[in-house]
């Protein structure tokens, strides 16, 4: 059974714990904004449910609250960002900004950046570039929860891809989405109701095909995208770890099973390769192509064209990448956020230790 | 039953069609070269198999043997190409080089294509960035064999996406995959043997899920990777889509269900809104991040970490993407290149319709 609390209540408590662990007013309002966007998209497994979470990594001098974020090698189109240990909430948005300066000057801007923590739901900062007709990408690796093709070990993280595009009276195309079959939220959702997964998201540890929504705490993974090798698991595979590769590689963080978990009573991992986890980030400026208005006609006809396809039967219509994200935003800024009983006492929990009422 | 035949002789027979139809020795050699690539990797439906297909395009007007390819907008990071109808084997390796230069002024370079045709494996243009020490990145829009989720109309192309990253002692890593389930190479592949297709590859033309090769023959579909919804048909779907967007709509060539056809015989699209189909590349500098020896080094943990990953019983390895393609080619380059039966009686028929001897 859910609650519902509006957006104003949920974002100035997730703000107020910020400034309480020493935030400045700024990285606390940007760390709150970007936290609470998950919420309001509908992505509920990275928005305030995990505000403990990154308190937590602070009281155990993981993250800094307010990090000295610095460009540490660079190029016209192109910079390395040193996040100094910040939070990813934080890190991000500065580093997509860096990407959207590049862009309006060279056309385009790519950003890799080492030393930084979990940022959120990727497609808030891909959505940074739409404002300045831009197209917006972001990703970020993560601690690792899933198997390449043919193995038990757990090597890569769920490592997210984000687009974001600009439409002209249509709204922007904003796909967002982990490179498994489903994404670690879902499982949670499905264990919480005690209920199997399809086939092709998980296995046990030893490899075996499962629909056990617990298999990942019992040693099993997640999936790339595909599930199996029949059905293109080494595609998904592959899009995780070029993910893994441009924000951990190119940036100098850590990758694939060295980079660092979320919860702070996790032990780090030996012989770490880099600094902290990496994103990647980039922003294309449309009329560097051709002029905007010409691009964004034309995705209106695109997206036009296949809202109004033939849908199979008992289906209502195909859906464009954000339709639904977007629709859910402006229900939940109308009527508020659903927070489950445990997120509810979780953010009560942590009011009290930080002398806050939830 | 298939004949082996050294790949000289392969290339030279392709290059002189390509010299038939008109092309300069140059642009023969480039397509040929292109082409023939598609064979030494492994993908033999987009190799010299299509030959006879390249020259029936060119025998209806919708190809040029040497077109003069322009650069019509630019920035430092960024061009967009009209490709004057050239086949898309020659027009791709120079829109490649543009972003290989752009590249090598400003970090990095991003090249958006028009009013181009099929360019063969999408892998090989990427991996012209390796010698750079770059980054290379390769997609192209394709003809509509794909429905989006929950649709029976085909409005998508298998829309292939290729990244080739440098590393140091062992060989780059090269990602090279269409964005549905399988590749229409392999359904056709099946259907020559009469097999039936795992689940999830094809939908009947009303949307039933099939396992019958000829389902797209037949009015059916491809499915985008993943299959159908509970297992992230979504994902492969936002991936089409975002090639098809990047390649046509930032170009201005055809998009969706207008991207023409590569059997000659079929007709145009009707209202097509674009010029010929579109391509996008990228590259960029490894040392445009951090310096190149740094980065090869890790590519180098990367791979051996994933190659080493402990497997699930009864497979031998974890596959490094690129691998089995580098061992097809030295393969294929000691004892031939097999071509099956159909293959080599239309070469014969091609080389005999152009006087040539195969």
């Amino acid at each position: 059974m859910a609650l519902l609390y509006p957006y104003e209540q949920l974002f100035s408590f997730s703000k107020n714990i910020f400034l309480k662990i020493g935030c400045t007013e700024a990285n606390a309002a940007s760390a709150a904004k970007v936290l609470l966007s998950a919420d309001l998209r509908g992505v509920d497994s990275h928005g305030i449910a995990r505000l403990s979470g990154y308190t937590r990594l602070w009281q155990v001098n993981r993250v800094k609250a307010n990090p000295i974020i610095s460009i540490v090698h660079e190029t016209p189109s192109t910079a390395t960002v040193d996040g100094d240990k910040g939070l990813g909430l934080i890190v991000a948005p500065a580093a997509m900004q860096i990407a959207i300066n590049k862009a309006k000057n060279v056309g385009t801007g790519w950003v890799s950046v080492k030393n930084s923590n979990h940022f959120g739901i990727a497609g808030i900062h891909a959505m940074m570039a739409l404002e300045h007709d831009m197209i917006g990408i972001a990703m970020t690796n993560a601690s690792p929860l899933v198997v390449p093709t043919f193995s038990v070990e757990r090597l890569l993280g769920t490592n997210p891809i984000a687009v974001a595009i600009p439409a002209g009276i249509e709204a922007p195309f904003v796909a967002d989405f982990a490179t498994t079959t489903a994404a670690n939220g879902k499982l949670e959702m499905l264990l919480r109701k005690n209920m199997e997964t399809p086939s092709g998201w998980v296995q046990t540890k030893n490899g075996a095909s499962s629909t056990d929504a617990a298999e990942v705490k019992n040693g099993g993974a997640l999936l790339p995208l595909g599930g199996d090798k029949d059905h293109g698991s080494h595609k998904g595979y592959m899009l995780g770890s070029i993910v893994d590769i441009f924000s951990g590689i190119l940036s100098g963080a850590n990758y694939g099973p060295w980079v660092p978990p979320f919860p702070a009573y996790l032990s780090m991992p030996e012989n770490m390769p880099g600094e902290g986890i990496g994103h990647f980030f980039g922003a294309m400026r449309i009329d560097a192509f051709r002029p905007a208005i010409d691009f964004k006609t034309h995705m209106d006809r695109w997206i036009q064209r296949f809202r109004s396809a033939k849908t199979v039967a008992g289906q209502q219509k195909v859906i464009i990448p954000g339709e639904p994200e977007t629709a859910i935003e402006i229900e939940r800024l109308n009527e508020g956020i659903p927070l489950i009983e445990s997120v509810i006492k979780d953010l009560q929990e942590l009011g009290e230790k930080f002398g806050l009422s939830f």
